[in-house]
Formats: C-alpha cells, structure tokens, sequence
C-alpha cells in the first residue's frame, strides 16, 4: 500500500503492508524539487522519482488526500498540478486509487478527527514500531495514508 | 506551437504555425471526460489524446495560461491537475513551455486586456482566416493563447 502526501517541493511517499494484522513499512522516501526549476521540469522529476518508487516496491493500490483546499487559490492549483502527476501515474501503472480526507485520517490513527500533525505522526510510529517518527512530516503524513487504507479495510462495511 | 486550455471535462487543443508573418491553423481538437470516470482515468485518457495530438502534429512549444484561480478552490486543485499532466507531457515530449495570462492573451489579440471572450474568438478566426469561430471556446482559447505567443515574439524586447 503506497501512501502519497503530494506537494511540488516536498512530495511524501511511504509504502507499508500487514502481515497477520501488522502493519510494517517496507520503505519511504522524500522527493524534493528546488523552486529554481521551470514548474514542468519539477513535475517531470517527481515523475521519475515516483515511477522509480512504485517499480522497486510494487505496491498495488494509492492513498492520496481527496482534497487540497488551501486559503491561497495558487496553492490549490499548483498542489494540483504534483496530484495530476501522481494518479496518472497510479493509473498508467495499474494501481487502485483510495482518497482519504484529512479528518479520516486522524480518526483512523488517532479516534478522533481532530488530532494534529504531532498525535498522527506519534501513532505513525507506534503503528509501524519505528524507532522513531519520521524526520520529514510530508513522509509519516504519506505513512499515515497508507494506515489508513489498511485501517479502513478491516472495518466492517 | 500548441496551445492549451486546460480543463478535466473539457480540454482544448490548437496548432498554429506562423509562415511569411501569416498565421496558419494547423490542427486542433477538444478533448473530453466525462465526470462517471474515475479522476486518475480522466487524467490518463488526457494524456493518451495529448500525447498523440503531439505526436501527429509535432509542434516545438506550448503555450498555456499561467494561473487558474477560480473562486472555488476545488476547482483550481481540479484543473492544476490536468495542468500537471500537461506540463509533465511537455517537459517529457521536448517541448519548451510559455505561460501567458488571461489579460496577456487579450491584449495581444484584441489590443485590451479588457476584451471579452467573443471579442477573442472573433480575433482567432481573423487571423486564421477561419470560415468560422471554433465550435467549441476552449478551441478557441487554445488557438488564441498559441497565437499569444506568436504575436509576443514579434514585439522587439
């Protein structure tokens, strides 16, 4: 299960899969675009680095956030533009796209959809039995994605 | 060079080629999705008919409006994220990318950033020496952001 926490200068990826109702990260990266490049030119790259991802760890399905709603309208659209890039991704290369809205995923972490950022990530750790919480917050918010599909899963209909 | 009006439902494709300070239609072409595909399935039937459109006529350049900022934020996040799939396919196909605004566009076909849309379509098919207007405005302002670019090169620095 490969979760995205899309952004065109921090794009958080993270893949995780249960085994006997254990979830466990099999890997996560941090792509990052320098805002000196032409916009085209960060989206081939995040192309790349995604594709590179997806075909070393073979997840099959994506969780994404199914919203993007910042008070700045640019940032709307220019986040947009890195999801763009993302599900046409997920769909040329067969995975099943799962969208979660940000208060779903703090009630599939944390109980409540009203957590913050430092509670998701904490649960994040405990979840995956990490060491520690992910030194980016764009990885564990891609971790807790993933989580949440798998959490939601086990829920009866 | 190729214009884009970008758009999920409703994407529009022109060619124009300049020759003899003469302005040429070369192609164009809407592209549709219906809103019963799924957002990813969108995206990639997109960049399927772009790709091909490209392919067929291939054009050097791409002109695209710069900014998308729609009152509705979801909107924006929606069409960035078909601007996102077309600018990777740019950046992927070799094509170098301009970005004119709405006001940029009026000003270089009608002679005000205060023209009105019907006022554009009238200019593209004037200079085209079209038989019509485009049946479609997103035709039209595809056609009329590539003309944008042919008209911006003209003009001495």
């Amino acid at each position: 299960m490969l979760g995205v926490d899309p952004g065109l200068a921090n794009l958080g990826l993270g893949v995780v899969e249960e085994e006997r109702r254990e979830a466990r990260l099999v890997a996560s990266e941090l792509v990052t675009t320098s805002p000196r490049m032409a916009q085209a030119e960060r989206l081939l790259e995040i192309r790349v680095r995604l594709q590179a991802f997806v075909t070393a760890h073979a997840p099959h399905a994506l969780a994404i956030e199914s919203q993007f709603l910042s008070r700045q309208r640019d940032v709307s659209f220019r986040v947009g533009q890195a999801v763009g890039v993302v599900l046409l991704t997920a769909a040329e290369l067969g995975l099943s796209v799962h969208e979660y809205g940000p208060s779903q995923v703090k009630q599939a972490l944390v109980g409540t959809g009203r957590a913050d950022k430092a509670q998701v990530a904490f649960m994040v750790r405990a979840l995956l039995k990490l060491p520690a919480t992910p030194k980016s917050d764009h990885v564990a918010d891609a971790l807790a994605l993933a989580l949440t599909h798998l959490q939601s899963r086990r829920v009866p209909g």
